[in-house]
C-alpha cells in the first residue's frame, strides 16, 4: 500500500470515486498503429504513480481518430494491464445514442468497468432528448455510465439540472467535467448534494488540468488531466494534497503544473492546429521521458516542429521532469 | 425518356453531375428498425419523379442516429433500388480521417457510386489538415469523394479556398453545400471555374431547400433538398426550369416549395428540439402521403403531437399533396 | 437629369426608395479630424455617378469611432452637398432606446430626412422588447426609421417577423440589412408584400457589396455598398441593370466588383484586425483615386503597409479605375 | 471604524485597492428619470455596510440604457454621497477610443476618481489595437484607468497578455473581470505578480456575484457584485472572512449567497429577455427592502410579473434581508 495513496472506495470495485484519473494518451507506432509496449509502459508508470483509474478512448486518448477495432485493442490492453487493480473507464463517445449503444457494449465486453459518453452531437439535441439519451444508453448497457461534459467538442453544455436529475435517479453514475464552468459544477455538487445522489456514489471528476486544486476544494471528488500522463505524480501529490484539507500545497503543486501546460502551446496554432499542438506536445514530452516510442500523432493532425521539440524539453527540465 | 428529365452526363456512370438528388429520409418500423419496404417505396417514388441521384445517410436521412451495419443495410436497399439507373452517394460522415476511411470502404464495398465526408469534427482541425483529410480518404478509397460543407453541424466551415485547392487537385469530385453561404458558393463556383475544375466535371449542389433557385442561377448544378424526400415532382420541375434557364418559373416553384418548408417548423423547438421537430414533420408528410409506414423516428427524438401533425397535413393540401 | 438613373420616387421626399445608397466613407485629415474638403468631394463624385441616397455614420463610416459631435458635423456636411437632391439618412446606433432617441433628435435637427438604428447591442435583448424598441424610437422622433439589421457588429439578428410587424404597423419605413442571409430577406419580402407594408413604401436595402444582384433579383429595391465610395459608377450600373430586369448584366457587373472587393482582403487580419483592413483599404483606394487626401482610420485601427498599399493600386487598375 | 472593514489602502486616494465595490443600480422614478433620493438612500446603505467603493454606470447600473447626461447627474449624486468616503469608479463605456475618451473626460469632471473602460465594441479590433485603444484613453485622460472585460457584452476577450503588459507599464490601474474565466484570471495575476505591477497597486476584482470566494482565493483583491446591492453585509463578510484566511466561512456567506442568487432567474427569460429578469428582480429586491421607491427598468426592458415579484419576496425572506 506503501507509495499508493488510499484511494477512495469504488462501487462494486469497478467506477473510481475520485482521485486522478489519467485520460490516456494513445500511443502510436511511426505507422500510426497501436503501440502496445508503448501503452503499456505509460500505464505501468501511472499505476505506479499512484493513480486510481484509467480513462482510455477519452478526448486525449484521440477517441475521434480512431477506428472501433484500434479503440477496442487499446481498450483491452488498458484493461490488461490494471488487471483490476484500478477500475477501466472507456469512452464510449459517438453521436447518438444507438452509436453510444454499440460502443458501450463493446466495451462492455473487452473489459471496461464504467462507460463515458457525451450528449448527442453532430445534431442538436433538446435537454429533454438528452436525458433521455443516458436513460437510453444506461438501459442498454449493464455498466455505470459516466457523463462527459465537454461543450467545446459537442457544441453544447450538459445542463446541469439534466445532470443532477440523472444524477438522482441513478442513472449516472458520475460526471466528467471538461466544460471549464466551476460556478455551475459548484451548483451540481449542491444540487446532488441536497438529492442525496453524493451519498449514494454520485461522483464528480474535473477535466481541467489547470483549475484541478479550484475544483478540489469545491467538493470535486478528482481530476482527469491529460497533462496526468507527462507528470503523475504532480498530479496525486496535488490531489493527496487537497484531500488532506492542504490547500496551500495543493495550489503550490497546481502552479507547478501550470507552468508545465505551456506544453500545450509550444506548437503555432497558426501553423498546426490548436489539437495537434497540444496532442503533439503531451506525445512529444512522452517519448523525451522515455515513455512512448514516438510522438505520432495520428492523421490528419501534424507534427510539431524540431524548435517545438526542444521547447518541450526546456520545459520538462523547468518542471524537474527527466527520463523515467 | 417521357418523364425523366435529361439528366447531365454522369463521370464513369457513378456521382451525378447535377439535378435533383434528394438526402433520403431513413424509414423505421414502430421498433425503430429499417423498414425496408418503405425505403423502397419511397426511392421508387424518388426515382420516378425524376430525381438524378440518390443521397443516403446524410443528416435528413439520420447518419448519426444509427449504427453501421443499420446504415450499410439502408445502402444496400437503396442500391438495389436505384440498381444502376441513377447514383448512389453514400454518406461517409465521422469524426476524423481513419474512422471516414472506414465508412467510406463499407460503403463501397456495398455498392455506393461516391461517398460524402465532412471535415473532422469532435476536434479542431486547420485548415491545412482539412485537406489532408480529404486526400487521404480519396486516396484510400478508390471512389469519387464529395465534401460535406455543414458548418452548423460540424462545427466549421471547410474554407472556399480549400474546396477549390482540393476540386482543381481532383481530390474531390463535388461539394454538397449545407453551409447557407451563397457567397462563398459563388466564389468557389468562380475558383473552380478558372482553375479548370468545373470543366473536368467538379460539382456543386446545394444543400438548401429555400433558396435551390438562387443557387442555380448562380451556377450550381443541382440541389440535394430535405424537402425534395416529401415533393420531389416539385425540385425536379424546380431545376429543370432553372436548366432551360426560366427563372421566373424556378422562382415560382421555389415559392411554393418555401411554404411547404414551414413543415419544418410545426414542432414547438422549445418542447422538441429542432431537429426533432424538422425531421419529425418530413417523416409524418411522408407518411401522410403513403410513402412511409410510420413516422417514427430514433432515439432520443421525440415525436410530434396530433395538433402538429395535423399541421402537416394543412401544410401538405395547402401545397396540393396528396396521397401518391 | 441625364446620366442620373431614374430614381424611384421617394415618400415625402426624405427616405430613398431604392437605388444604390453608399454608405460613406469618413475622410479625416493627418491629425484625424473631419476632412471636410474630402467628403464634399467624395458625395459630390458619388451624386454625380447617380446615387438615389446618401448614408452618414453607418458601419463603413466609422460610426463606432466617432465622438457625437463629429457625427453631427459630418451629417451637416453631407446635408449641404445633397442639398435635397437625394435623401440623407443618417446612422443613428447607439446600444439602447434612450442613446438612439438622442441621437436621432440630434439628427433631425442637423437635417437628416431619415434614421437608422440596429436592435439594442451591449445587453441581451427580447425580440418582444426589440420591437418595443423601434416603436419608442420611432414615437419620440419624427422622421422616417429604418432597422439595421447587422448582427455581425450588434451580437443579435433582428428576427424577421419583428420586422415584418414593424412594417406593417408603419413603424419601419425600410431595413437595410447586413445580416448577409438571403434566406431570411427572400422571407421579409414576401411578408411585407403579404401584409401590404411594401406597397404603402417599405423598402429593402441590402448591405451586401457582393451579392447585391441576388438581392436585387430577390426583389431588394437597392443596396448600401460599403465598396459604391470607390466605385459607384459600377453599383450605378449594375442597380440600373437590374431594373431593367437584364441579370445577366447585373451579373457581369457584381462579379467585376466581387474581384474589386478583393481591396477588403489586402490588409493582414492577423497584424491588423479585419475592420481596419477592410477600411484600410477602401479609404487608400479613394485616395489613390483623388477623392480623399489622406487614408488615415481612427483610433485604435492601424494602417496598411507599403506593399498592401501597392496592392490596392494594382486592384483599381484591374478594375480600370483611374484618378478621377 | 467601528463597522467599516479595515479597507486596503488607495493609491492617491482614487481607486480602490480592493474589498467589495457594488455596481450600483440606477433607481428610476415612475416616469423613468433618475430617482436622485433613491441613489443617495442606495449608496448610504451600501457605505454603512462597508463597501471600499462605489462603481456607477456600469452594467449592473444600466449604461447601456441612459443617455450621457443621465449618466453623469447619477454620477455626481453618488460622487456627493460618497464625498470622499471611498473612491468612485466611473463607467467610460463606449464603442471605441474617441468616445471612450468623451465619457471619461466627463466623467473626471463629474468628480470620478477613476474610469473603467472595456475593449472596443461594435467592430472587431485587434489585439494589439485594444492596447492602443488603452493607451490612448489612458493618455487623453489623467485617471487611474480600469479595463472592464465583460467579453459576454462586447463579444471579445481582452486577452490576458495584452492586460499583463498594460498593467506593467502602468496603463490600467486594475481589471474588472466579468469574463467568469477563472483560469484566465489566475494567470493574469501570476504574469502581474511576476512583472511586479502587482506590487505597484495593479488591482484586480472579479465581477462574479457567486465565485467571488474563489476568485479571492486565487488573489483576486475584491469583488465588484451586482448582487452586492441587495445584500451588502452578505459580501463585505465574505470579503473579511476571505481576508483573514478563514476559506471555510468565506465559502458559507458564498453559498448563501448563490441561494440568494436565484434573484436572477425568477423573471421568465422565454417572456422578457434575460437582462430584465435580471435586473428587474435586482431592482424589485431593493425596492422590497425599502431602498428603491420603484422598480422601473429603462426601456425597451420589461417589467417582472406579480407572481414573479412574490418569488422576490421570498427569496429575500429566505435570505434573511428585510427592510432595512
Amino acid at each position: 500500500m506503501s507509495d499508493r495513496p488510499a484511494a477512495p472506495t469504488t462501487s462494486a470495485g469497478r467506477a473510481p470515486a475520485g482521485g486522478v484519473v489519467p485520460p490516456l494518451c494513445m500511443p502510436l507506432t511511426e505507422d500510426r498503429e497501436l503501440d502496445v509496449a508503448s501503452l503499456e509502459r505509460l500505464c505501468g508508470h501511472l499505476l505506479e504513480a499512484g493513480v486510481c483509474g484509467l480513462f482510455v478512448n477519452g478526448s486525449t486518448g484521440e477517441l475521434a481518430y480512431h477506428t472501433d477495432a484500434f479503440r477496442l485493442a487499446a481498450l483491452r490492453v488498458v484493461r490488461g494491464v490494471a488487471g483490476g487493480s484500478v477500475p477501466v473507464l472507456a469512452g464510449a463517445v459517438e453521436m447518438t445514442t444507438n452509436r453510444v449503444v454499440a460502443q458501450a457494449r463493446a466495451a462492455r465486453e473487452a473489459g471496461a468497468d464504467a462507460v463515458v459518453a457525451t450528449v448527442p452531437f453532430y445534431t442538436p439535441t433538446h435537454p429533454d432528448e438528452m436525458a433521455d439519451h443516458f436513460r437510453a444508453v444506461r438501459a442498454a448497457v449493464d455498466l455505470p455510465l459516466w457523463a462527459y461534459d465537454i461543450p467545446g467538442n459537442v457544441q453544447r453544455k450538459l445542463p446541469v439540472d439534466v445532470t443532477a436529475h440523472l444524477a438522482a435517479d441513478g442513472v449516472l453514475a458520475g460526471l466528467k467535467d471538461s466544460s471549464g464552468d466551476l460556478d455551475e459544477l459548484r451548483t451540481l455538487l449542491h444540487l446532488t448534494e441536497a438529492s442525496g445522489a453524493r451519498a449514494r456514489g454520485f461522483t464528480v471528476l474535473t477535466g481541467s488540468e489547470t483549475m484541478a486544486d479550484a475544483a478540489l476544494a469545491l467538493g470535486a471528488d478528482g481530476v482527469v488531466p491529460g497533462l496526468g500522463n507527462v507528470d503523475p505524480h504532480g498530479y496525486v501529490a496535488l490531489y493527496e494534497a487537497a484531500r488532506r484539507g492542504d490547500g496551500r500545497e495543493a495550489t503550490a503543486h497546481q502552479d507547478r503544473l501550470r507552468r508545465l501546460f505551456a506544453l500545450t502551446r509550444v506548437g503555432d496554432p497558426a501553423r498546426i492546429g490548436a489539437y495537434s499542438s497540444a496532442l503533439g506536445a503531451f506525445k512529444e514530452a512522452l517519448m523525451q521521458r522515455g515513455l512512448l516510442t514516438t510522438a505520432r500523432t495520428p492523421a490528419p493532425l501534424r507534427p510539431l516542429t524540431d524548435p517545438e521539440r526542444a521547447e518541450v524539453a526546456r520545459l520538462l527540465a523547468q518542471a524537474g521532469l527527466g527520463p523515467v
